[in-house]
Parts: structure tokens; sequence; C-alpha cells
């Protein structure tokens, strides 16, 4: 394998979590290390669109307190960006603008930190420059509190997510415990097309304070059904926790929620709102005092309850992804493995980048209880070593301190 | 001062917040410190309506580890009520069959833990047992996150809520600023009348991720000001946070939300949906996209980022409640005075319990800035002591840990 020595171009993408900045940590520490192959890191502003505008920040030495700060830090500390890049074979002139800059600042190592659509992104770059006389290294940085991409046991940014949904709907159900008779109280949860998130609420049962119901996209969602299911909890209990993801849709795959008809960039439905569409069913339908609760960006950005595990995987995704391009790795994404459940341990290696584009990978059937209503022991067992372990947040007067870079 | 020996009853009203069961564990570890006037400690469950329908908890030493855990649990750990007690001159069946239990079990210490409403049953309650030759003590020991009680400097559990409100909405901004151009996203915070809990959002504003507007109910509300200042903010920063009160209304005094049309047992409109209406009415009417958040009863339960100046005060109250009572107070709420703003330190006393119920205490002009938009330093210094320092909070797999009683 040939030595590369140059640059090394870092970004992110996507939708942000509360540890993507972890994993550019990781990525800023270990070039350090790699100082022999790796000379400058310049980190593009807001992903591929701050590389083609050459919106570029240079990390130098008076960065290091901002630097150590990443680890606390939620959001996209350099920016983050939707853009799908078109295929090459039919509009090259971004490819031809990415390789004028690679050349100017002699970048020779390119680390893309993103969810599916980001992969894309980076797939199709290293498709383009391996038909290029010119040597430069692209690797796919997972990140994604959905945990949707494949080929990995789980997403970095999924487990510190599902530590503040499991956390907060025990909050949720010990509040609503406050009265002798209770609400129900529908909780809407990220989550398109794969319900991991939403699963993830079901942690909360380890204590007894967890969601009664739980609607993931993976199963058809019947409005009809629901309403006996609460019904029948109703009946029992005077009071349901109801934990639904904003994605489900019904038999004929349309979203329960899609009434806004609005589409992303990527030509997917905005979602939300299907809680208080819900709610308004149970109070008008079923004649029960009912409210709804939306995280919204909360989940994806609650810095303050990270979990530990999650942050140290996205730093350790961030050094391997660095190791792995210095060693010659290329057109590919971090993985995680899952080497043993007992006690919980994970290790690194690489996947084929185009593999990894533009694939969802769903809560399989033998993680869904068989009414289509709840998880399973299998889902808790992959689920709970993810949300281990408490961040050491660093407050000042109170608050939290997030790195703040030009 | 008549020296009384008997039981202590204790119960909690209104709605939670994450500090009131730090309240009773103040009371019940200072009750077994005062054993010689106090011998058992019976606990209402839901309240008022615990008591009249003889739904009592005698405390015992089993209960040491679930009254340990009580400083790390949100909600009310005994069951919370809102009941309305007539007016005994009308009607005194309720106190009546009061009375016969506080001589069945002895009772003559009387705590009761809650808000503007719940110091109206207490001191209804201490007005009713002064004609009766039964001596017996009552105390009102404030808690609300709405921070509108009378009297005192603030009120346990405000500290809490606003430490997560405040945070929260530093995460929303920093993830806001991802993308180059945001959007506008409007947060809806807790607050009838008063509102406190959503200028709290404001102490974001030190670290340089917070609000860009703030409304409060006590500034009459304009949809077509809004409309201009959302329009202005967004012009210069390409984003625009805005913190709202549920509880806005127009000139004439109509909640913006109160479509609903909803009335609680007090006869209080059930508000929600500010934030929403606004979020839909600036993609309409200014064509910016736009979306809300609603954190619903998250901020009067996230035990997970407590103020540890809040749960320690939180707890003195309850210790001076019962100091006070064994001492001869009566009629009475326990209140925080500040005696010294840098450092930050209070003492703590009483008032005259009848001055305290019913009465909302607004934010003072002093605090609002001039546009009615946003609040002052004066604001700030009040408010930014009372965030301080973070509990330790139990874990147990990665997971909250909850007192629970029979």
């Amino acid at each position: 394998m040939k030595k590369l020595v140059g640059n090394l171009m870092y970004g992110q993408s996507g939708g942000p979590t509360s540890v993507i900045n972890s994993s550019a940590y990781g990525v800023i520490t270990e070039a350090k290390r790699q100082n022999e192959f790796i000379k400058d890191v310049y980190i593009m502003k807001h992903g591929i669109e701050g590389a083609l505008n050459e919106n570029l920040i240079k990390i130098t030495e008076d960065d290091n307190e901002n630097v150590e700060l990443l680890k606390y830090t939620p959001g996209s500390a350099f920016g983050s960006v939707r853009h799908k890049l078109p295929d090459f074979r039919e509009d090259d002139s971004k490819y031809v603008r990415l390789l004028y800059l690679f050349r100017k600042y002699n970048i020779r190592y390119f680390l893309y930190n993103g969810g599916n659509d980001s992969m894309d992104t980076c797939s199709k770059i290293a498709d383009y420059m391996d038909t290029i006389d010119y040597d430069v290294r692209i690797i796919g940085i997972p990140k994604t509190i959905d945990n949707d991409l494949p080929f990995t046991d789980h997403t970095p940014g999924f487990g510190s997510a599902a530590k503040f949904i499991s956390n907060t709907i025990m909050e949720i159900y010990y509040d609503m415990l406050a009265y002798p008779k209770g609400k129900v109280t529908i909780v809407e949860i990220m989550g398109r097309h794969a319900g991991w998130l939403t699963a993830s609420s079901a942690l909360a049962n380890l204590t007894g304070y967890g969601p009664d119901l739980v609607y993931l996209p993976e199963v058809p969602f019947s409005i009809e059904r629901f309403k006996e299911d609460v019904k029948e909890v109703y009946a029992k209990k005077k009071q349901c926790l109801v934990a639904i993801s904003e994605g489900v849709s019904n038999e004929d795959g349309v979203f329960i929620s899609s009434s806004s008809g609005l589409k992303d960039a990527f030509g997917h439905f905005q979602l939300g709102g299907v809680a208080s569409k819900l709610a308004q069913t149970v109070s008008n339908d079923l004649g029960i005092s009912s409210r709804s609760v939306e995280f919204g960006s909360t989940q994806r950005a609650a810095s303050h309850i990270q979990s530990l595990t999650d942050v140290n995987e996205a730093i350790q995704v961030g050094i391997e992804a660095v190791k792995g391009i210095v060693d010659g790795k290329h057109n590919s994404m971090v993985v995680i493995k899952r080497t043993s459940d007992e006690p919980y341990e994970v290790s690194y290696s690489f996947h084929d980048l185009r593999e990894c584009a533009n694939v969802e990978k769903k809560v399989p059937a033998s993680m869904i209880n068989k009414a289509g209503n709840g998880v399973t022991k299998a889902f808790i067992d992959y689920a709970l070593p993810l949300i281990q372990g408490e961040n050491d947040n660093k407050y000042k007067d109170g608050l939290q301190q997030f790195a703040k870079f030009r």
C-alpha cells in the first residue's frame, strides 16, 4: 500500500446528533498523532457545501480548548448540510470543483461524517476520484440517531438519543402517576422508516415506568386497532402512555401524519404531528382526556444526558477512520461489530461504502412483539448496553459549555 | 407556646415539580429528628383526597431507601390532586371528616405541599380548625415550577425547571445553527399568567445560544408585532428562536391558544398549542420555514437535570416547615428570603397563609425589556443563582432510579 502524505479534510452532514462532534474530536486528535502522514486538518463548514464554496477551517493549536469541548457539544459544531450530489457521469461540475480544491489544499484524506444520504455523497465522491489520476482516500464515518445504517451493529448518536428518550419517558410516566385518574399521553418520537428510537422508549419498562404501547413504522398502523389497544390499557390502569414513531403509516404505506405534504431536499416527506392527531382521536372517539408530547429536535441534541458508551464509541469511530485511511482504507465506512454481549464489547472494521449508502436498516421482526404494539426482550438486550454511563458534562454557572469555532 | 405531641400528616397537591419530593424528604427526615414531639409521619396519598378517603401511608424504617431516593425523584411520589374545598361556612362536611381523621390518627401537625390552589386548601383547613376545640397546627410548603407564589423570593421547583429549559434551549439553538439557513423555531413554555419559566429561557443568552425573542403573558401579545419581530431577526440572522409562554393573551385578555375551550377543576382554561399556531402563521404569512417545540410535562419532571441549589432549598423548606410547626407556627407558609446577592444566600421564614393563597406573583415590569419581547439584566441577576449546581442523580443500568412507595 502506497503511503500518502498530505492534508485531511473532514465534514459533517445530515441531521445532527448529540455525539457527532465526539467523532470530530476523534478525527482531529488521531490526525495529530498520525502527523507523519497527515499534516493539516481542514474542516468543511456545512459539509460538502463548505468544500465547494472553499469555506474551510484549518485546525490550529488555538483550537485546543474548543476541540476538547467537542465531546460535550451537540448539534454540528462545524455546520451541516443536506446536499444531494448528481451522478458524476451526468454532471461532473461539482466533482471537478472538488478535485481542484483537493489539489489546491493537497487533500489526501477525505472523511465524511453522516447518515444514509451522506454516505451516498461520500461514495459518489470516492467513485469519481477513482476515475482520476489523483491519490486521495475517502472514508465515511457513521452517525445518526435513527440507527438505520446497515452493516454496523448500531450507529453513534443512537445510544444518547435512546438514553434521553427512555429517561424522559420515565419522567413523563412518573409525572402522570401523580393523579389517580390519569390521561392518555402520546409521545411522538423521531424516525421516518426505522423504529429504533421509538423502540428505545421501551427501555424505561425495566424500571416500571415505561410506555404501555409502542408503535413502530415497521408495523402497518391501524387507527382502529390503536383505539382498541388504548381502551384496553386505560380500562385496566386508568392511564396509558403511548410511544409512537413520527413515521407510522397505514396498510397502504400512507403516513398517518403526512398532512403537510412538504418534502425536503432528498424528497422525504416532512413528518410530525401524528401524536397530536391521535390525542384528538382519543379525546373525541374514546372520550378520554389525552395529550401529546413532541420532543422535536431536543431528542437529537440532548447533550446534557449523553450516553458515555455512545460518546466513547463516537470518538473511537473517528479514531478508527483516521487509522484506517492512513493504512490504505478507501471507499469504505467504519462499522461497529458487537463481539460480546456479556460483557458488552465491540470492535471496529470497515465496509464497502457503496453498499452502505441509501440502505435503511429497520427493526427486525424478532424485536417486535406479536401484537405489533411493543418490543421483545431481544430488543432490550440489544439496546440496553448502548445507554450505559453518564458523561461528565461541563457546566459553567449552571449552563453547558459548547465548542465555538470561527 | 403549648408543646404538642402527636403525629404529622403530609401531602402533595397541584402540578408536580422535579423537586417536590425533596421537600417530602426534608419533612420526613426532620420529623424523625423531632421525635420528642412527632411520633409518626402519615402521608396522604393524592393529597387531600387521600386524607378524606383515609388512604394514608405510615412511614417506617422499611421506607428508608425510598426516602433517600426522593431527592432524585420527579412527579409526586405520593400522588397529587386538584381538589377545591368549599367554604366551610357553607358546607363543612369534608372538614368534619378531616377532623374525625385528625382525632383518629392523633394528627397534631398538618403540612400541605403545593402552589396557589393548594395554599387555598391549606388555609381553609387551618381556618376551620381554628373554630374547633382541637389542637392542630397547619403549615403550607411552597412548590411550583411557575414561581408565582407571593411573599417568597422564589419557589422550589422553579430553579430546576429553569435549568432544564435554559439548557435545552441552548441545545435547540445550537442544533439550529447546523444549517446555513435556519428555521424559525418556536418553543412553547408552561406558565398560565406568570412568565417566570418562559423568561428563564433567556438565561441561555449568557452562552450566546439563547432565544432571540421572548414573549411573556405579562405583556399583551400582538400577532402583527410578533410577525414584525420575527421578520426583523430572520432578516439579520437567517434563523430565529422564539420562546413563548402558553399563556400569552391579546390586548383584550383572550388567550391566543384557548381554542380548546376546556377548563380544569379550578376553572382554568387548558392551554397549549400556541407555538404550533404561530409556527403556521410564520410559514403561511412570512413564507419562512418554521417549526414548534412543546416541552409539555417534561419541563416540570426533568429530574435528570435538577438544579442542586433548587434541590437543597426544596429539602430545606421541608425541614424549616417541620421545625416551625413544632415551634408553634400555624396557618403560615414557609417563605424563602434572599439575604445576599453576591454570594447568593437565603434564609427561611413564615408568612400568613391566607395572604399566600390565590395570589399570582407576576414578572415585574423592571425585568421585561421595553419592546416587550425579552428580559432585562434584572431578571438574569435574579434567576441565574437558582440554576446553579448539578445533582448526583442515581442511575442504574443507564436509567434513573425513582422512589416507589406502596
